[in-house]
């Protein structure tokens, strides 16, 4: 099932995406608070009914809509991998100067995201504090049972679905601070949708194509089987310690391709158009403003 | 005034802090649902109303409670500032073997807390995957109205209070993962409070001296005047480029006697207690499990 959330009418309103329609979630008798008391409360059952109910061609087709990110106020911040791709891994280190290469644990950091941008929605370039603005296009994880201590083989059934994150970020900031949050932290710097597609969806593991254009030229062209550490990995490793809570929200890394790796480096500027697309999931498009 | 949460007869309570008595907020007339709601909603006016109900004797005295922390759930990751006063950014790279000791720009990190721990409770020790688990005293800002662009001259008016955090630490983890957040974000990692006291209380700039006790041995001694990045500029750089929203917490460093500045390095062990006292705010004594 593909769900998302958009604003209709001054209002923003849950829906399911069907052959490229939205149906209003709350028009089939499905109200929750937002995307988070969704992913909360919904069971398998609401799943199998709402599906029934689409088959027989009830709900309303929302006609008059802008998309918003599924999840527009994450709860905490979003847990990202860094250099979770080798080739991408590689143009790291020639921009950085870090000794990251020979890094054999995964790098986990996190975003601040007070409000995610959603598809066809704007990203403030803030050009006066930040000089080399860049992409990252991540399939994201969300999770849908609290995990702790959790083994490989339960990892599937603590997911509630996937979809696609745009992690912006401001390169120098990035590194003159040396850790990285503030450079990802920035207000718009985290896009994400269209739509978040539940993991019964997907086969497992998972093996998505995912790109990025920047003004229709190709950037990124990668598979998230090529991930140095998987999502079975990622999940178990940090539950060992940390309680992921429901709703929490995983970037797993970007393949190479970014404007940083480009020799020489170029990076986004007003109206350029980026769309991060992963198989499965759709396109998310976003103009730097 | 001097803000605390505590649990009394199975139920969280607010309540204030006057000449070591607790008074319950709730009893003068002053209901929120948690001290994140309070600090958004409470008015000058209505500490003045507080003040003079407590003037007058008024309220309910609190006998049989256990400390929570002031801020259980905070709304988002915590903001730390590593490295921030320079006897400790000494010690660290003796231990880190990372070429920090440069460093001119402020080092900006996050640490997820699902729940923060309050005065009097326990940190979970997790021997089977944390092997040096340390303690760092450090000063927290609350903020009280969003900070975007925020000028130094106004920074003060932003905040609502300080309090006490504990960074509690996992060093190999957090070392070994390049980015410091996985060992810094294990659950009981932020122990905070015991209260939070209002700004108004304060002296600007802030010289408040700091302490760590472990097991009744002085292990930090520092004075909060000798941050490398004081308040001011910790505030009106983020703020550049992130909006720090209402009942966002920084955490503004530690001085130097950390564990790992030792000679022999030394770190806690199950039954440890850790004190963190800072001049004006209270202890916050915690034991190791």
């Amino acid at each position: 099932m593909r769900f998302a959330t958009v604003e209709t009418n001054n209002r923003l309103e849950l829906a399911v995406q069907v052959n490229e329609k939205l149906i209003s979630l709350s028009s089939l008798g499905y109200t929750y608070h937002d995307m988070n008391e969704l992913i909360e409360m919904i069971t398998d059952e609401d799943i199998k009914q709402i599906e029934l109910c689409l088959s027989l061609n009830k709900g309303e087709i929302l006609e008059d809509y802008q998309w918003r990110a599924p999840i527009i106020y994450p709860r905490q911040d979003i847990i990202c991998l860094g250099q979770n791709y080798k080739d991408h891994a590689e143009e790291s280190v020639r921009y950085k100067k870090d000794a990251f290469s020979e890094n054999r644990e995964a790098i986990y950091f996190s975003k601040r995201v007070n409000q995610a941008v959603g598809h066809n929605e704007y990203i403030e370039s803030n050009p006066l504090f930040v000089h080399d603005l860049d992409y990252e296009c991540e399939l994201a994880v969300i999770i849908r049972k609290d995990c702790r201590c959790t083994e490989k083989k339960d990892v599937k059934n603590h997911i509630f679905g996937y979809t696609i994150i745009n992690d912006f970020t401001a390169r120098t900031i990035q590194t003159s601070h040396k850790q990285w949050y503030f450079g990802k932290s920035l207000d718009t710097f985290t896009a994400m949708g269209p739509v978040i597609v539940t993991a019964d969806e997907f086969q497992w593991p998972l093996s998505l194509n995912l790109t990025t254009h920047v003004n229709g030229e190709m950037r990124q062209n990668g598979n998230t089987k090529n991930m140095i550490y998987d999502i079975e990995h990622i999940i178990c490793e940090l539950s060992l310690g940390m309680t992921l809570k429901t709703c929490s929200i995983i970037a797993t890394g970007t393949p190479a391709g970014v404007g940083m790796g480009m020799e020489p480096a170029s990076f986004l500027s007003p109206n350029d158009i980026v769309v991060c697309s992963i198989e499965k999931i759709g396109e998310l498009c976003n103009v730097i403003k």
